[in-house]
């Protein structure tokens, strides 16, 4: 009963979220809220950090991501405009990435070692702390939603492997054949990291990070923060993890507190990268502990993290926050990424590279 | 490779870590150190913590906790006594409470609702923060030596299942048969629980926690922190999970930053406890941030984030710490918690109860 409740007046709201059970039963009384919507809201997504650069583009490429990552925002935007919640403009926005074989999440997720895909997600409720995370799924079609039903469906934070494929099929989640996730650029990726280990005895982990589009490493992954008009926040990531994974490797995606991180009392973050160092540095919780413990900007400590902290750990990547002022935060220490942000007044903002 | 030459005489003392690749290179410049041990160092162990209370505890069940306690405590002592780092005295430690069926941990690890055991492992080491951890392996004799080798032979930082089994045979760790994990004890506890699901529909998550030896819930769970004479830090992890776990889920064990936490700006954590409420608290990080940020004592933010806020979600459990000082905090909510702790005086405290 920490922050809810602080609008008041009138009209009375009905939480879309699914029932709580377990782990949530203390917070059912916050399921209904009486409450006097801000105007202020608003999202922030990524596709995705790395060497990306301008040169090794086409233009007809850069457009299919613009576009797409305009389609992601703007159907977020839509549902906090008609007073959804955070968490449900979150995974709207994050399914239309994991439909589109432009990013590595879902439709477009990266091959393992073993020539097969291996799905990660997870979500945050800033207002609740609720949190569900899934990894090693290879046949939900989208993995952030079964991330969802984890947190409002079980007595779990975190399911994985076939686990969580069992309870995907409970819920009555959308289940494909992991051919759906065969796409052959990410095939070709496979065969030259394979090839490429091949002739180098001491290869350069980066490698697996190489995306042939782009002709340099990226490290994919989409993710979503918003603020909704009841100024709840809440956070999204899903990601394919790296190419050529091997040991049924995690990586931050689903860790939360590393990948995702979402409460009221600071911030909400996504983060993409190098996975190892976002969570050894536990990059999206630092930001949000940063801000609220050093009472400093929500960018202030977004920099602070990313610029110094993680850059000095040698790890490389990005993250998108926003915070509950509707300040945003798109930090990152590679020469690209994918991101775009809307406000309130719905001024869309979509960049890829560092100095756009 | 795990207890390696700590014994050491002469100036330069050769850090005897398995050397480093990929996500690790940048800090082979601390691989050789010049040291001038101080005498202050000492270590904190936790055998789990639940509703442990005297009435339903036998004389000489008690004294075997004591009995492995005092050994798992002086085993890690001798280490750090003989100049030996916080992560061989770590894993010393729990290696003793993984090999006892005293804990739910290796040797002793609970059943999962299929009849299987599933053990979770995580370690930290604060100097580097380099981390190691792996979720879901059932042939594995000592969890928390698999998150060393991850951690000091892989470029990753988490592993689990078959992929983590993998790994262990390659990197020659032991292997057992699962039936290794069987006894009778949890067994029986399973039973228990699956016979009480049976009669009572709307049946309370705790009794997953259900102990037939103390005759009430307890969160099982070993785990260790230690600060060497080179004033570094490490924290690990070991547990077998909730018995009864289904869906393959991963609890707060293996989650850096939930159950295992080390950072030599700040202190080691490792906790025990409902893993769902510790993850979404972020425990162990949560601890190390508030005493970093906040500047205040180890004590005050281990009692703020178990006592304030990790009660107020709902969660219960307990951590052990230790700060660069020697300074420990032993923290829970619950009846009680197998604790000790020893300093560099070989001043021995073991505990159970909450008014010990």
């Amino acid at each position: 009963m920490r922050l809810y409740m602080f609008y008041f007046v009138g009209l009375l709201f009905i939480q879309c979220d699914m029932p709580y059970k377990g782990k949530h039963t203390e917070e059912k009384s916050v399921n209904k809220e009486v409450l006097n919507p801000s105007e202020n809201f608003g999202l922030v997504i990524h596709g995705g950090a790395g060497t990306i650069l301008k040169k090794n583009m086409t233009d007809s490429l850069e457009q299919a991501y613009r576009d797409k990552l305009e389609e992601a925002t703007k159907a977020g935007h839509t549902i906090l405009s008609n007073g959804g919640t955070s968490m449900q403009a979150v995974t709207a926005a994050i399914n239309i990435m994991e439909d589109s074989p432009l990013f590595n999440a879902g439709k477009g997720a990266v091959f393992t070692h073993k020539g097969t895909n291996e799905l990660d997600a997870s979500v945050m409720d800033g207002k609740t702390l609720n949190a569900g995370a899934i990894s090693g799924v290879t046949t939900v079609k989208n993995p952030i939603n079964l991330a969802v039903a984890v947190m409002n469906k079980s007595e779990h934070v975190m399911l994985s492997a076939q686990g969580a494929e069992q309870f995907a099929k409970e819920q009555g989640l959308k289940i494909v054949d992991p051919q759906y996730f065969y796409t052959e650029r990410r095939y070709k990726s496979l065969q030259k990291i394979i090839e490429k280990e091949k002739t180098e005895l001491d290869h350069d982990t980066k490698v697996s990070f190489m995306d042939p589009f782009i002709k340099d490493s990226k490290y994919g992954t989409v993710g979503c923060v918003a603020l909704d008009k009841y100024g709840n926040l809440a956070a999204g990531t899903s990601t394919g993890g790296m190419t050529n994974k091997r040991y049924n490797r995690i990586g931050d995606a689903p860790i939360i507190g590393a990948g995702t991180y979402a409460n009221n009392a600071s911030c909400a973050v996504s983060s993409t990268g190098w996975g190892e160092y976002f969570i050894r540095g536990m990059v999206a919780h630092d930001i949000a502990a940063m801000m609220e413990y050093k009472e400093i900007t929500l960018q202030e400590a977004a920099h602070t993290v990313i610029q110094e902290k993680l850059t000095k750990l040698g790890g490389t990547g990005g993250i998108v926050s926003i915070d509950r002022q509707g300040n945003v935060a798109m930090e990152f220490n590679t020469a690209g990424m994918y991101r775009a942000h809307m406000n309130a007044a719905g001024d869309l903002d979509i960049k890829i590279y560092k100095n756009d």
